[in-house]
């Protein structure tokens, strides 16, 4: 699909998105024009535990780790968020509750930054609004369905291979340590495991 | 919320749950109109693992359970269903993919049965529907990230605690190992986790 000249270049995968929902040009600059697009330092807290979401965040570029920080001081990897995609607390937001989950950027990353009450408004009164949160949400939840499968039903080793599968590229960008929180298991079995993987 | 003369008894739950998204009584009863309602005896798998999934169910009377049939024969209790909600396995409808959960009447039920191709066209035609539809999967999304954290963070009691609270009433309609099952412990634990409580 080609992208007309006016969306600017930060926005051309969030445009593809919306052209699946079917928003229409005008109706995407409503959402164009009233965003900003933001640079996040690699370490920084998009999102941080405990605090009121306003706005969603959708990933230009870098790469983002969303996590529940244990009592004990764990952490708890749940997912990753790379370009393309929403980094973002949306049942916080939603619900008016203080997020349960920190989500920080592990590499220099840009953001388009989208108020809560813009979407709220656009999908108020825009069809094609209220289709494309619909779908975004229907992805959230297919992909929540799809994790809690794989850790009931999956061996380490194919949570490992589920985790490979679904972020290509990623197990390059991240340390080992991220891997093995978010498929369930200690570090050191990871690596025993990847030992074993090689013949080892 | 009074609920008009010509919405039958049936399908008065499901009535307020689409004012709530602003349906209009014409588009209402394009849903009313071509969806009937199912007698569902107690002990049927309303969907079965493995199977494609072509309809949501809105729950007006009786129990569901859905559960993860595992390989091994054990099964994993993930949610109940009770009266005013949706037995549905929603990501394999909406992805055309078998169902990894079955759902089972636990008690002599009746549904509304909704067909996805309705579903479809009313959501594509109408914006009301739309939303109907967001709102629903946002639901469910909720509470799937809620039961993550319940499971990550609370302990046995406190997870015992959880399910009193999110199904008032439920422990007294349930077999203990279907809610142990759902809690993640073994029967044998929740009853002396239960013997204890009560100072025994």
């Amino acid at each position: 699909m080609d992208t007309p000249m006016d969306v600017k270049d930060n926005y051309a995968a969030l445009y593809r998105l919306a052209m699946q929902a079917d928003v229409t040009p005008a109706e995407w600059k409503l959402l164009q024009e009233h965003t900003i697009v933001r640079d996040i330092a690699a370490g920084t807290g998009l999102i941080e535990a405990g605090q009121l979401v306003e706005r969603a965040y959708f990933c230009v570029r870098g790469l983002f780790r969303l996590y529940y920080p244990l009592e004990d001081g764990r952490e708890y990897n749940v997912a990753f968020t790379v370009e393309g995609d929403f980094a973002t607390s949306h049942a916080a937001m939603i619900t008016h509750q203080p997020s349960s989950l920190t989500i920080e950027a592990l590499e220099d990353a840009l953001v388009i930054e989208i108020e809560h009450t813009l979407l709220q408004q656009l999908t108020k009164q825009h069809h094609s609004w209220e289709r494309f949160v619909r779908l975004s949400v229907e992805r959230l939840y297919i992909r929540k369905e799809e994790r809690e499968r794989e850790l009931l039903y999956l061996s380490a080793r194919e949570r490992y291979e589920a985790f490979l599968r679904k972020y290509p590229g990623l197990a390059e960008r991240i340390p080992q340590y991220h891997i093995a929180s978010y498929i369930g298991i200690s570090p050191v079995s990871l690596s025993r495991l990847l030992h074993q993987e090689s013949g080892g």
